[in-house]
């Protein structure tokens, strides 16, 4: 039961806003990874490493895989250009085990919906709106050092209904300004890997400079990267009692 | 597999706020309990009695019970004149099967604190505030025949954290006009008895004549009242197999 | 909420061992699926027809899904066989609200695999072997008229770890003689659409005339038939209040 | 996030066995405590301590449920001697984030019964039954170590129904010889606590010498024992936006 000392966090982010867009750049001038890895290193728990869509591969080799215990993924307008070869090599490895951080936008990526079993859509609106995080589940780590709730003072909306299975911990549900509420912290195991979506981030708000979402950001990290038993075995078999 | 054509359901409240306060009684001249049990009476699939707290044994005998498929509850300000031996009573009933819904403010009753096994404190306040119920499982029955949202245009707030054990559905989700939100629709299962949670209805808005609300109630009743299987037994027993 | 007095189901099996297999079409001159279509028309409730692979569009074109409330799958040999373009319009009638229940070696179906974003995979074994289906969740009204296990002479045996995302509700576990357990009866939502999967079924044995596995089978279409609210809306909304 | 070093671990047992019948003292001439705090100990992460129900207020004053970040409670044959007033303190204690454990036939005892609002009631047989607990969420750190199953040679038999709320994460299912399976182990939360329910540990085996029950204790202490976020707050609250 020894606890792993460091744990190893692949931040993955599409890294095209940031290269197109001024305001994004001037948020984010060395990508959204980079903010998110940033956070994951001052909490001091992590070895970090970044990946990104236009590397080879997507920077996702399967050496790169196997070596990581938690895959933070953050995309928006290129979920198609991520190969399907690659989907289906960390597909493999979350159900191996690896924990796996889907972002905000990211939830229509090729790997979330493959993971989900459903659309994953939502409804959407982006109007610098208040956004407040209620925790719904006091006790969870994942909710570890925070307040009865996040505020962000401005964020694009995400409302309900959230086209995903029914998560297995609810732990934060979002209120916005507009009227909409979202289910915006959620786990789900698939296979060995353990899976948190979390949904602030839009690429045009310093989000993954906020406290608390890094806060939130590192706990379920380490929450999602917690390793299990010994992988399972399948097919044909003896059996083990006389019959 | 023979779906009942008539579901039992009786309707308790603590009549009290109606013969004390003039717009309760303005509200609900005959009692909550009845505008509740003509919504049901309406919905044409249900033979409905009511029970008040001021009746012997508080109308909820043995044999009340034992005819009952679905005992709706609410209660507000005499939780602790509800005597032990009827919360026992009860209590045994919904383990039995009996399906159990619970209303609003009724949340601190002794029943339902029992069956929950937390304390069911939240937070509250009384500010004529809009609230809107969106749907966030909208494949399950008891959201038949509503849109994406119910809209209340002035309740009573109840907000998070709700000290409830996580729910087997979360079917509703409130949004407050004041920043909060709540989780206003849950289900779980006790023994072979299922409970449904809904928010809305504090004693001085006319909630319980709303149609969205009285289809929630109704769809809700019908759910619960639905009959399992064989009662269990427990204790000692012999081996089915040679050992 | 008026019940629906009559449930369209839909029955579809491969459809081959019974061509191919002595053993099998002594068991099922007509077909498994017909045995099991008997099943659901004995209990009254249903209105139903069958589907096979070898017919055109494996006879689940747009119009019959469209009229179908339950589908029920039997699969084992062909399941590459299947096309995609067919898997997908079940996938999509899934998601808008038509229950599905996938029997015994159907978990490794195209159409199941893709709804639970999971493997599937299990151990087996075929040893004549006593199951015993213990039911975890009485109140359920799957397990409506049954007792407090089923017991099945000989089946094939199915051990965990069965890779499938936790359901959100357990009814039955398997024991087996052999020395292993299953889940053999759970649930799942995908979008609007509730799925069921059970596990008894081996094409070599008379499972599918077992009158509590009937009864299962029974209960379970009328459980994930039964109707739930509006269809969601998805994309860019404008605020429901002012922001 | 800093991960504690150090986890405060209390182990509670009747100690009434061991006093009273010569084979329980035999195999655990300490306690059936000590062996639990042996076996904690030796796994280096907990600072262990222990309290048995004949000390001053069972050994659970005020202060030791204070410091203790996880609570191991096995008892059998006194569960009515145990004293309303700490009951409630340990209540509290659970409602506000300290860890819990039941084992075996603590299942009983008044917390359990009272964090569970159920029976809590199950079948059972003493008859030197192997007992094989198979892993059914592999992903699960308290599975961490372990392989596919646990076997033990001779244990008493518990069989479903167990009568429980479905629980949040189940973990282990039992296979039984004579022909039974059972949940054992499961968790929940309530309030900020997290629960562990495990099932073997019948006083005249030895079972809590097995290396692989031990670890699954070890497991399992510091998985409910992990922080959570801040303490809810409840009550008449002002609102947070202009209403």
């Amino acid at each position: 039961m020894p606890v792993k000392s460091t744990i190893s966090a692949t931040v993955w982010s599409e890294f095209r806003h940031e290269k197109r867009n001024e305001q994004v750049r001037a948020l984010y001038p060395n990508g959204m990874h980079e903010a998110i890895a940033e956070g994951l290193r001052e909490s001091g728990a992590f070895k970090v490493q970044t990946a990104t869509l236009d590397e080879p591969e997507h920077g996702l080799t399967q050496q790169v895989l196997d070596e990581t215990d938690v895959l933070i993924w953050w995309g928006h307008i290129a979920h198609n250009e991520v190969q399907d070869e690659v989907v289906e090599r960390v597909y493999r490895r979350v159900l191996a085990g690896m924990g796996l951080i889907v972002l905000h936008s990211a939830l229509m990526s090729k790997i979330f919906m493959k993971l989900m079993g459903t659309t994953c859509d939502i409804k959407w609106r982006e109007a610098d709106e208040k956004e407040r995080l209620w925790v719904v589940n006091p006790g969870h780590p994942i909710a570890a050092g925070l307040g009865e709730y996040i505020e962000i003072e401005a964020e694009e909306m995400y409302g309900e209904f959230f086209d995903v299975p029914a998560p297995e911990q609810l732990i934060f549900i979002s209120w916005f300004a507009g009227g909409e509420v979202f289910r915006s912290g959620m786990t789900w195991t698939r296979g060995q890997g353990k899976i948190f979506y979390f949904r602030p981030g839009h690429e045009t708000y310093p989000t993954y400079f906020n406290p608390e979402v890094r806060r939130v950001i590192a706990n379920a990290a380490r929450y999602v990267a917690e390793p299990g038993g010994t992988p399972p075995t399948f097919g044909n078999v003896k059996p083990l009692e006389k019959i």
